[in-house]
């Protein structure tokens, strides 16, 4: 088992990573928590495939134990789910000495996060991550939250989990399109973290989409130790942590243009492909990188599919994107591996033409 | 005007005190916050009040600002308000980049506060307390929240303000029972605190009755300055915060158990003679003290009145005290002036009793 200490001045915590390590949650749960009752937040087609050895484990927990077997879909991801849980903690009896353990994806992780963050001001919270892109991307940052008046995460709060623990043999049940939303944020950090990542990306990206797990592990470990020095310096994402943006605010708004009928990784490489021809448009791309990175984007034609895809449309939902309400959209943009730029502005011709661009590789 | 400094480790914060300053709020929202729109949270009793200057104030600040005015009730403290808090956001296209500022009591402050902790993962936010309870009590501390299943402040946050304003002109239009739950906090600082506020408190009783802005003012400095010190050294209330909960345990349950008829304020004070009962039949309290403290709990005979108290019911709400949840009822009980036990068991024979003594004293 590797362990990946990610060092926050308030709150450090270890993130565990493994094959076959889910078993040891109890021991790990005993040794970092001080919570007495724990209360589970499972995603239902985990326990549709887990349940069985997920049972066993609460059941050897010596304490108070309750589950909430959540259906995580975007739709889900509401005030109501959120109310479920409240409602079972306090019928529950559960008390200030309680830690809430999620078990499933993002969406699971984000909505369990946000309980821990505000029963009783805050619980103590666990995080173990059952999808590609919950291990790569939400296992490091402290963001939960919820959706509320159709905006994604528009209600949250940084709550930094006790441990997080990344059992890579929860991958194995992973449905396809899954697997691609953790490959397309991976994707992200082979373009904003160094080149040996981009390199090992862009040469094991077959090994990894057909689950290999020596090289998804290795993805995982990579984008851990970078995403956590990004969150080490820059917390509560004042300044830095806005490289972890990059294609999101594309990203984003084709999510809700697409009806958030196409998940949201896939949507970070469509939004990833804008932003480079943004960057290409505003002169700030290095012209022997574009093509480099659009090699690499083009690694997911045949397993990201736009319907109908319309730019005008895509605009109008980055003008309401929770980042850029109060004026202008900035965007985050990328000049070389590594070397990303903040908060530029670009003329709406410019991005109009970017987003056609763009959705256009993936309609 | 005068300046108390709040000294938490992570987020130092000013208290400023002092009559008729309410119209330099806008002046110290440039100097304190980087918030550049404003969401204004105001009760509507003191805009019943005070609008017409509030609204000089609003109108008078350079960007943009949006208002909500909030009928604050504890059925109120509810997710339907915050809701409406956060549609008001939402649809006012309101950014990271905005500064909550709650004008009115404890209850519009909490709840405001929390709005503030979760909008886009946390928004500046302001405090100008408008009653005397919420300028000793809630001003310091940081806690935020609201009732959910008929718990109160079942689900909340810490969130630090930016700054606090208090204007005592604003307790010149304070409903006299609202008065009465200013000073029954306080009388829990007399104990709790200095014999130097004990003495101030029981010699000024009757002019801080009589809303003596002077005597008050001075009131609310002490108050400030003693609870600051408590939560700067025990900002996420792991222990000695915990003596604030003098009689709390007790008043939550009084409160529940008369439906919130009476204010908290006057449940502290019912919750702190119970407290004193119990103290007494455990040896704890100094014999000499008791007859003082009662004396002190006496100033309020007149003032409170509970409505065919049940001292089985009052139990019965204890044990479903949000501290309490998870096993034994802890107690916090005093000794002497400023001699505080925490976390203390007694026996349900013992508990009922001190219920039963306490609850005479004001049936």
């Amino acid at each position: 088992m590797k362990k990946i200490n990610v060092n926050l001045s308030q709150n450090p915590y270890p993130v565990y990573i493994g094959s076959n390590i889910v078993d040891q949650l109890n021991k790990k749960i005993i040794k970092h928590c001080k919570g007495s009752s724990l209360f589970f937040v499972i995603d239902s087609r985990v326990n549709h495939y887990h349940g069985k050895l997920i049972t066993k484990i609460i059941k050897e927990f010596p304490n108070k134990t309750g589950k909430f077997i959540f259906n995580s879909t975007e739709k889900n991801k509401s005030y109501e789910s959120l109310n479920h849980i409240y409602e079972k903690l306090i019928n529950g009896k559960y008390g200030r000495d309680t830690a809430i353990i999620a078990i499933g994806g993002g969406i699971t992780g984000d909505i369990a996060g946000f309980a821990a963050a505000t029963y009783m001001r805050g619980v103590e919270y666990v995080q173990v991550p059952t999808t590609l892109l919950a291990d790569i991307d939400s296992s490091v940052g402290g963001k939960t939250g919820f959706n509320f008046g159709g905006i994604k995460n528009i209600i949250g709060a940084f709550h930094q989990p006790k441990f997080v623990l990344i059992d890579t043999s929860f991958l194995t049940t992973l449905d396809k399109n899954e697997l691609i939303c953790g490959l397309g944020e991976a994707l992200k950090y082979s373009f904003i973290a160094t080149e040996a990542l981009a390199k090992f990306f862009n040469l094991k990206f077959k090994s990894l989409l057909q689950g290999e797990q020596s090289s998804i592990a290795k993805l995982i470990e990579e984008s851990i130790e970078f995403k956590s020095a990004v969150v080490e310096s820059d917390e509560k994402e004042s300044g830095l942590r806005k490289i972890l943006n990059l294609g999101h605010t594309f990203a984003h708004a084709i999510e809700a243009e697409q009806k958030n009928l196409i998940k949201h990784g896939q949507a970070v490489v469509a939004g990833i492909v804008c932003s480079i021809f943004l960057s290409q448009s505003l002169g700030i791309l290095n012209p022997r990188k574009e093509k480099e990175f659009l090699n690499a984007v083009n690694l997911f034609k045949g397993s990201i599919k736009l319907k109908s895809p319309n730019a005008d449309k895509i605009y109008r939902f980055m003008q309401t994107d929770k980042k850029n309400r109060s004026g202008d959209i900035k965007f985050v943009l990328i000049q070389d591996t590594g070397k990303i730029l903040l908060d530029i502005s670009a003329g709406k011709k410019l991005v109009l033409d970017s987003i056609k661009k763009g959705i256009e590789v993936f309609a």
